[in-house]
């Protein structure tokens, strides 16, 4: 039986707790199973150098691990000096996907930099943050919406995501660091809206997948999207 | 009027909930006025190389803070490459304070590192962070106790610590973020039972201070690290 | 019209040149259009740390560009101190795909280190390096056999890459710079034989993608990839 | 019997040879029995970043050993990539110690930047640090007043530092190497003039200090500052 | 008997083949024996801070290896996190060299960075970097004066590099590896013209050499660099 | 007139205090005219892991500047991070000067770390670092043959080194640092004893020089050498 005796196509329970962070123009905690995430959205007045005066403005995330939100406790990454490369790629991933559903002119020459620490990871951890920091994200807009530095919503979608993994055979919705260790394949799914996909990545160290196996997952990615989309959207 | 409606002799409302990260071996969420620190408790069996072999085990902290812990987002020290001369001297004070209360002989050739990390920050994060380190640190004392990795208790006492300031003549317990700014003279103290001073860091930047009000200041501090005791051993 | 007058299915001219370097357990110059990429696989006998006396091998990979590889002059990333994030993230990706191809126990506790040096950039990089690093990788293979270090061949199958793009609703087969830049969605996808996919990274920052048109592109690949894994076993 | 024949309230032979280095704004050179410091102050016409067009200048302090001050030669720090947080703490202190003195805005919009370098280490190097870069510092204070870039002189008192320990319940004044080894209790005081204290750090790492010993020890560290502070005066 | 049949006077088969990149504005792949450098020229419209409005350009170098030139692969500086001694000695070699045969206020404004990247390494590489650096920045200077950013030729003569040795008392001219490691002496000179040197570099850490073996070898150094000059003005 | 009248064969009156360093193997404060380092030798019980069971020693050197050492304050290396290219290239010299003087076999396994640290720059710093260099290097081993851990002295000849510099024609010997920047060529050289070189290294950025110039020079050296040496051998 998986974890929280869900089926194949269920995800983790997914809750969303606005405001836990009271500096932040947005945050949240975000509890997936038994991951914890943090996420947070800063909006500074200035853009990086290289899109300075087009009159747009960006979006950008961090991504951290505390250095015993894991099983066995890891090493600081301001220690080892540097983010790790799966830590890079990480916050890339996380960058991408929340500025894919935003009209960043509309956001006007101003940066949100959206802080994903994971408290407690038990697998999942980018695709929490992806979901948690679209809802820090949409507070920091709405509070620029508020204060009328904007007068237009920049934000055109819901982002959402989820991880699936094939186990046996069988396609598997939303792993957790259990299932995530044992499958042989591991595909991250980014959507907007239905069938809108922004970002695929899958890989088959242990196994190949074929084509048609492919489209099966998108088809179940599809349909958890949906209903983290729907969570995303009643968080208080 | 002081934040909370206390008196100058009063600190801020102090809880611990403990076991709030499930994978360390001793953990507590530490929530001082609207300051938030996660403390958790790491055991390896191991020791760092300079005492291998003699006997004894090691305590030792690490401190950060998430960078929108602040008013201001901070960069993140992965970031910078490397920790600032202020955590670092943060975290040294930390593993002095922890290591204090230990017989590091009776805890056998092993570490326990202490993770103090700041979730929000206002003011008191360092004394908040070797308030909820002790805590963490006898969960996992206890822990080794229970599996019979060790046999005697290696916590000779509690570690407790609060800042004071001078703000304008008077003294005040516990500064949160705005007092902190404001005051003149700004000392932290450490102490195991009563009038067992272990640390003492006293500072004067803008306005010197006598001999005879360091006095007044650590009568007062012993009176607020008496109820703060009360609360870590009372914590659940 | 695309470069070298070629269809939407076309992939640019592709040719390896193996034993640019004679030092090199193997080697290979990859030209691909205009973009060339030095593979060298350098066999190392000893394994990384974590997998030690566990009776296999490993297969690693390193990806860098010349300053000049490309059309503005870019800093090295020894100046700078340390790997971008988008480096570091074509070498795990270029590490994973060769080790998909491997049976590392049949490799022995050795190491196979694979460096892809990229002289001069023309989109298409990462897909090229797999491409050469099999290649260089499969002479390091045979190496070994013949010097029967190893008596089995752990060189299950080819690995092959390939980049595609969405451009105003039409799907391109290997992206040179220019397409690259204008796409309005980039995937890339690393195959063994015919429909055993182990890689799929894609990413549509400007416009989603629906799944009907990720099976359009897989199947596109495919064609692309029966091609050039034709060109990689006929290399001299 | 203490090196040099003293009693416990007495510290050691201290000298300041004024002009040691013919480059610095201000220089001295420190023997404090065996410990020798090379302290001098530079000039420069600008201010940090944060504290620009506020009319003030800025005291700022860096501390470093050569590798063969102590005993054991020491890796130098730009080997390690940075300074050790033993070494960041020591700065901050004596940076903090002589802002201490100083009207800043009477300064006006310069920063005084005092070099500490330890050439031979046999405790007290922090204090002496302090010590010697007050005389540097009023050098170069000197030097701007006779060149009348300053009207008004911005030493408002002097600082003077002694460090003090606990032995067997004995308080001993300036603590060298070998007695800061075996000391239970380290504290280090930095005053201006009588009863004017700056600083204090006190720890008690393996035993703890009392309340009214605490007084006793700032008593006792206010008769060696004074005799201190008139070798500062009369240093040539 | 020497690599390439050669007398003790003669050095290895040198080409030029220009253009090998087309990126940069000015390219050779120099072929010296077995040593394979790339080295690219970019012209950058900026100078260093340093040297700002004065009317004069730069010239600078920088020098790597590939990390499998050698015939034991060696660590990426990216990775080791900065260039080595060695690297940094040699680059600043190539600078000083490239410098000397130029009239920097004829260049204006600009610099001119010289990137040599050493493919494959068998000894001589520092002075098969002059060689193919000089031949570069002259394509990038001729490139300026056909596109009349600058109307006087800023090169003032050919800059010349060859390696030499003393073996048993027989000085050999350009050193491939194996004779580099075993010579006692090891000698690089630069020159402009006929007689004119501007670089000398000679150490012999195992024997020392006489006043009068220095004149004997500068003598036949400058044969040999004579014939390279020759090479470097007929490259294509 | 040169500075301390001298003719331009003269160098600058120089001494050796030896013993300034207590703690060090070997000592000794080098003032040659107004350029003031400190030399330390330090003995370590261990070679580097690639010299290891080879029965032979080592000595390597180290060299730093203080901030304050020159004219304008200079950032120090620990905190930029790293030791600059101009400190590296010359403590390789440094280091490579020392050990040609050496027997390494007979040191036995152990490492002579030579620490050259500028307390005052004004020209020749790396010539008087390995002449005060050897003198500490000499007083360590005088030690290891009194201490009876080696029978026989490793050194066999004294190291010597100077600087000369063409200025309009005329040679001149030990540079200042007014001189060093004015000068077309700068040479520095290192001997044994009479007629035996083991370093040259010399540049002339601004002007070429001739090769019997070159030889015009060394015969210079070689007269100021036996000087130096002279003072070497007679140091207290």
């Amino acid at each position: 039986m998986r974890s929280f005796e869900r089926s194949s196509q269920e995800a983790r329970p997914l809750s969303f707790e606005k405001g836990f962070n009271r500096h932040a123009e947005g945050s949240c905690l975000v509890r997936w199973g038994t991951t914890i995430v943090l996420a947070t959205a800063t909006i500074e007045e200035k853009v990086p150098r290289w899109i300075e005066k087009k009159g747009a403005g960006w979006v950008t995330a961090e991504y951290s691990m505390l250095p015993r939100a894991t099983h066995q406790r890891v090493e600081r990454e301001s220690i080892k000096g540097k983010p790790s490369g799966r830590t890079q790629e990480i916050q890339r991933l996380i960058g991408r996907s929340l500025r894919a559903c935003m009209d960043l002119e509309k956001l006007g020459e101003r940066t949100i930099i959206v802080d994903c620490d994971v408290l407690q990871a038990d697998g999942g951890t980018r695709t929490a943050s992806i979901n948690g920091g679209f809802v820090a994200l949409q507070m920091a807009v709405e509070k620029l919406l508020k204060e009328e530095k904007i007068t237009q919503n920049p934000i055109k979608d819901t982002v959402s995501a989820v991880s699936l993994g094939i186990n046996k055979g069988e396609i598997l919705t939303d792993l957790d660091y259990q299932e995530d260790s044992t499958c042989d394949v591991d595909i991250n799914v980014v959507m907007l809206g239905k069938d809108q996909m922004i970002e695929i990545q899958g890989t088959g160290e242990k196994t190949s997948f074929s084509i048609s196996q492919t489209n099966d997952i998108l088809l179940q990615a599809q349909k958890a999207i949906e209903k983290i989309r729907k969570i995303q959207l009643e968080a208080k």
